[in-house]
C-alpha cells in the first residue's frame, strides 16, 4: 500500500466546502486515503497536464472543457456535491467514456420530509396561529379552538414527485394509516405500487388529497404546472405543501387560493430568494412560511461526505457507485434548477 | 325481534352530549337499537324503580348511590364518556356484581399523538418562530437559520407513560428510524419490548432522550414527579413535550429550564385552565403553547359513539366489552384527574 | 423487606411442571421472591386453613371448592398455566371477589403462527412432496415442477379467529403485501381494522381466500362449523390450514375436499390424538400432517414462567395483571377445550 | 400517432418465449405498441441493414457482432430476459453508445425468497420429516417431537448477498422481530443500514446466524468461498439455506457439515442439474432438497413482460429505464453464471 501513490482527487466543491460536507473524522479519512488537490472551480481547466492525467475523482462541479476531460484519462467519477446539474461540461463525452457524474442531493430528503410533515401537521392543527394567539392572551381553549382541525391519520395524502424526497415522505407517513397517492410521470406504476403507494394521474392526486405535498423537481417541461385551475380542482379545506422549487407553481394563484379560504398552504421556497420585504405572502393568513430551510441542516451536509467516501471506495474496487445518484444521459439536459447561491 | 321491547339505556353523558359523540348515522342506530331515556346526571338516583330495573346500560358517569345500583338488576355496563373516573359511585359494588365500567378516552390518543409530533417537529425546526420572523421580514435564509435545527429521524426518543397515547405516539414514529425508550412502571417489560420499544428507568429516559414526550396520567402518586432535578438531568438542547396533565410536572421548574436555554418545550396543558393572561409562560421563548387543544377534535368525539355501539353489541351478545377501556378495581381509586369542565 | 414473610404461592401446575415453565434463572427468582408450597392439584382442597388463608397466588388449575376459596381471603390470582379453562371451581365466586384467573396460552401464538406459515408456504410450493421425490430420484426440475406453485405475496389470505394466534399470524405476514381478511364474531370491526386486517363475514373469508388459516378456539357454539358446504364454497386450488382444534371442522369433509383435489390442506390437530395408525388422513395426498407440534416448544413453555413472574410483580404492587390473559365472566363457560393430557 | 410507423422490436427471447413472459393482455399491448420482428437469436447478425437500422429494442440476448451494433443506429435498449449476462456482444461499444442492457431477474426475487423462507421454517420445525413419519405411523406427538425445534421470530438471521433477492428476503422477514445481519462487499454500509439490516463481515454473518440464507450471485471471485472452514465457524444447530448458485459453496463440505449433525441445510441448486440419481445428497438427513424450483413460477415469468413494457414506455419518452436492472460496465465481465438451459 505504502509504495503506491495515493489516488488523486481534485477538490472544488463550491458552493460547499470540505469542512461543510465532511466531519473531522471523515475529512481525515479522505486525506488519508487520497491525495487532495484543492483548487477554485474556474482553475480546473488550467491545471497542468500531469495533474489532470492522474486525477481519479473530481469533488465538485467545476466547469470542464472537452480538452480537459480528454486529458483526464483516469477520471472515474465527478462527485457533484452541489446536487444541481449545471450545463458546464460536455456530458456526452463524459457518458461515452464511462465517467460517472453523481449527485448527493439525497441527503436532503429526510430533513425536507420532516419539515414537510411539520408543516402539514401544523396546518392541520393550527399550531403557529394558536401559539401566537396564546402569546397574546387571545387563545381559545379546547374544542372551541379546533373547529377546523383535522387529522392526517387515516386521511388521503398526495405526493407529486416520487424521487428520494417523495420516498422519504412516504416513509415518515408509515404510521399514519393513510392512503398515499402519487403522481410521477417519470416512474412506472409497478414501481410505485411496490413502495406501497397508489399511482394516480395529476387530476386524481389534486382532487382526492386532503394534504398534498409537492416535491417534484423543476424541469424544462413542468414550470408553473400547478396553476389556478389545479388549485381550484383541489378539495375545499385541503392543504398544499410546497417543498421543491417555486417554479413548479403559479405562486400568485397559490396565494389567491389561500386568500380565498379554499386552501391552506405552506412553502419552503419562493419566487425570489431572498424575497422582497413587502411581498404579500408575508402577511397571508393560512400560510406557513419557511425561508428555504428545509434541507440545509448540518447533519445533511455531513452525510454528503460519507456518501462520497462510500462511493469512492466502491469505484476504487472497480464497482459502480451506488450511494450517490447518477446523472443520466436522458435527463441531464432536462433539469433546470438554478445554481445554488447559498448553502 | 319486534315483540321484545328494546333494551333500555339511561343517557346522561354530561359534559358530552349525544350529538357531540354520535354522528347522525350512529345516533339513528343508537335510537333504533335501544330505548333511550335521557336525564340529567343528578336525576338518575331519582328515577323510578321500574326504569332502574330495566336499564341495561348507562351512558355517562352520573352519581350513583348504592341503593340505585342495587335496584339496577339488569345493568351490565356504564359507558363513561367523560373518560375521567370520578369518585361518585360505589365501585366495589359495581365490580363485585360484574357491571363493567368502561371509558372512551382512547379516542383522544391519535389526535393527541399528532399534535405531540407536530410540536416535536416544530421545535426541532423552529417552525413557529421562523414563520413569525418571515411575517415580520426578519427571516434568515437556508443554512444560516438552521444552526440549532435537528432531526427526529434516527434520534433518541423517550416516552413517559405507555397507555393508548404512548402507543399512538410510537405508531406515528414508525417511519423515523428512532430508538424509542419508554418509562412506564405499570407495564411489564416484555409487553413494552413486544411493541418494539425499549423499557427503561425514569433516569434513563430522562438522560438519553433528544425528544421526550410525557403522556403519563396523573395519579395519586406521581404529582410533580418531573421536577427541576429531572429537567437538569436531561441533555442540553433536548425537547420536552407535555401532553397529559400539568400536575405531573413542576411547571415553574419547566419554565426555568426553558428560560435558561437548557431545554425547549411544548405543552398542551397548564396549571390553570384558562390561564392568567399575565402568566409568564405566555412570553417564554423556546416554548410552544397549545390551549388544551390536543384531543378535543370533532372526529375524536364522534369515535366515542362508534365505540359505545360496538361494545353494546358485544355485551348484548353476552361477550365482554373490548373496544372501550375497562376501569380496574386496583386502579380506579388511584386516578386523580379533575372533572372535565369543557369539551 | 426482610422482616416480612414472603408471599405464599400454592404451586400445582399440572400438567406442566415448574421446571418446564421456568428457566433456572426464573425459577430462582420465583423461589427468591415467594414462598412456594408445592402440592398435587387434588390436594389443594385438603390444605390446612392457615396455608389457604396465607396464599396470595395459585400456580396451576387445581380443583377448588367454594369452601376452599372462601378460606383463601388473600388469594389474588390463579395462574392457569394449562391455558384451557376447566369447569372445576366456582367461577362466580372468583369473579365476585376480584380474584383474577389468568391463562398463559399466548406463549403459543408465535410458535403456532410460524408452523402455520411453514405449512402454507410448503403447500404453495409443494416442499414436502418435492423433497420426497428428490430423495427417490423422481424429481422434476425448474418450471416443470411448478405448474401448481403459487405465491403468498400479494395473495388473499384469510384468518378465522383473531385472538393472540390470529394476531401473531398477521404479524408474520406483514412483509407479504397480502390482503388479510378476518372472520371473528367476538371482535368489533373497528378493532380488526386498527390491526390492519379487513373484517369480513364467514362467507367472504371462505370464498375469497387463497390461503385460509383457522385459529378459532372451540366453543360450545362452533363445533364442526367448517363443514362440507364451507369447503365447497372455497376457491378451487386454495389451501386450508388448521391450527386450533379439530372439533371446529368436519374432518371427514375436509379430507374429502382434499381427496377430490378441490383444496390442499395442512393440520396440526386431529379428531383423536394420538390417531389410529390406519386413519385415512395418513396417506392423503395434498395434505401436510403435524402431530400437535405447533405450540409445544421449550421456548414457549419457558415464556410462561416469565409472564407469571411479571404479572405477580404487578399484582404485588396492587396493579392488575397485564401479561397473561384474564378469564372473563361472560366467556368462561363457553370455552370447551379438553384438558391437556400431554405437553 | 397513426401516421408514424410503430417502433421496431427484434424479438429473440430464447430460452424464454413471448408466450412465457407475456400474459395475453400484455402480449396484445406489445404487438399494439410495437412492430415485432421475431427471429432466432443466431439470425440477428444476418438481418438486413434496414431492419437493423430501424430497430429500437432487442428482446432477448442474441449474439451481436460489433458490425451489427454499429448498424443499429437507433437501438436504445437490449432487454435480456434470460437475466444472466453472456459474453456474446461487445459491451464496451454498447456502453459507449448509451445503449442500455437490462435484465429482468428481479422477478425471481419474491418467489425465491418465499421458497427460502419455507425451507427455513420447515427446517426449524422439521416439517418434512414429521409429515413423512406421520404418513408411516411413526410420528411423535407434541413436545416430545419438538426437542430440536426452534423459532425464527426473535432469532439471528444472516443473509449473504443483498441484491433484489436479499432485499425480498428481508422484506418477508419484517414480521419476525429478527436481527438481520448482511454480508455484501459490493454494497456500502450505509445503504444496508437504511434498509434496516446490519452490515457485517463474512466472519460475523457466519458465526452469529441461527439461520443463514445465501443469495449471492456467483462471480469470477467468489467460487466455493463457502467451504469447510466457513461451515465449521457456524454455530452448531444453525441452518444454511442455499438459493443462488451451487458454485458459491463447496458442496461436499456442506454435505459433510450436515452429515455430522453440525448444521441443517436446504438447497435449491446443485453442482449438476439434473443431478446424478446416486448423488449422496439425495439421502442426506437434515437436508431439504428442491430441484431448481425457487424462481421458475409462471407468475414470475409473466412479470418479465410487464417490466419490459414499462421500461419501453419510459425509453420511448426519452427517460432512462427503471424497472429492469441495468448491466454495469464495471461488473458485466465479472458475472459468470452459466447460460440458462431450462426455464
Amino acid at each position: 500500500m505504502a509504495k503506491h501513490p495515493k489516488p488523486l482527487v481534485i477538490s472544488a466543491p463550491d458552493p460547499r466546502s470540505i469542512d461543510l460536507i465532511f466531519t473531522d473524522e471523515k475529512k481525515a479519512e479522505l486525506f488519508d486515503r487520497y491525495a487532495i488537490h484543492e483548487v477554485e472551480p474556474e482553475q480546473v481547466n488550467q491545471l497542468d497536464k500531469e495533474q489532470l492525467q492522474n486525477a481519479r475523482y473530481i469533488l465538485g462541479q467545476p466547469p470542464l472543457s472537452l480538452k480537459t476531460l480528454q486529458t483526464m484519462k483516469h477520471l472515474k467519477c465527478i462527485f457533484n456535491v452541489e446536487s444541481n446539474l449545471l450545463n458546464n461540461m460536455p456530458y456526452d463525452y463524459v457518458f461515452e467514456n464511462g465517467i460517472h457524474v453523481v449527485t448527493t442531493g439525497a441527503v436532503f430528503a429526510e430533513p425536507v420530509a420532516e419539515l414537510g410533515l411539520a408543516m402539514a401537521l401544523s396546518l392541520a392543527r393550527n399550531v403557529v396561529d394558536a401559539d401566537v394567539a396564546f402569546q397574546a392572551g387571545d387563545e381559545l381553549w379546547g374544542f372551541e379552538s379546533n373547529q377546523s382541525a383535522t387529522l392526517l391519520s387515516g386521511s388521503n395524502i398526495g405526493i407529486i414527485g416520487f424521487g428520494d424526497l417523495g420516498r422519504a415522505l412516504a416513509k415518515l407517513l408509515a404510521g399514519f394509516r393513510a392512503e398515499i397517492r402519487v403522481y410521477d410521470p417519470w416512474l412506472p406504476e409497478s414501481l410505485l405500487k411496490e413502495q406501497g403507494v397508489i399511482p394516480v394521474s395529476m387530476h386524481e392526486v389534486l382532487t382526492t388529497s386532503n394534504t398534498l405535498f409537492v416535491v417534484a423537481s423543476v424541469t424544462s417541461e413542468n414550470q408553473h404546472f400547478l396553476n389556478a385551475d389545479a388549485f381550484a380542482s383541489m378539495q375545499r379545506g385541503s392543504s398544499f405543501i410546497l417543498l421543491s422549487r417555486a417554479e413548479v407553481v403559479d405562486f400568485d394563484a397559490l396565494m389567491a387560493a389561500v386568500e380565498s379560504g379554499h386552501l391552506t398552504a405552506a412553502s419552503d421556497v419562493f419566487p425570489d430568494e431572498p424575497l422582497a420585504t413587502n411581498h404579500p405572502v408575508r402577511k397571508l393568513k393560512g400560510f406557513i412560511r419557511s425561508a428555504h430551510r428545509a434541507g440545509a441542516l448540518d447533519a445533511a451536509f455531513k452525510r454528503m461526505g460519507e456518501m462520497v467516501l462510500e462511493d469512492m471506495d466502491l469505484i476504487d474496487r472497480n464497482l459502480p457507485p451506488l450511494r450517490c445518484k447518477r446523472a443520466e444521459r436522458e435527463t441531464v439536459s432536462r433539469m433546470r434548477s438554478k445554481p445554488v447561491t447559498q448553502n
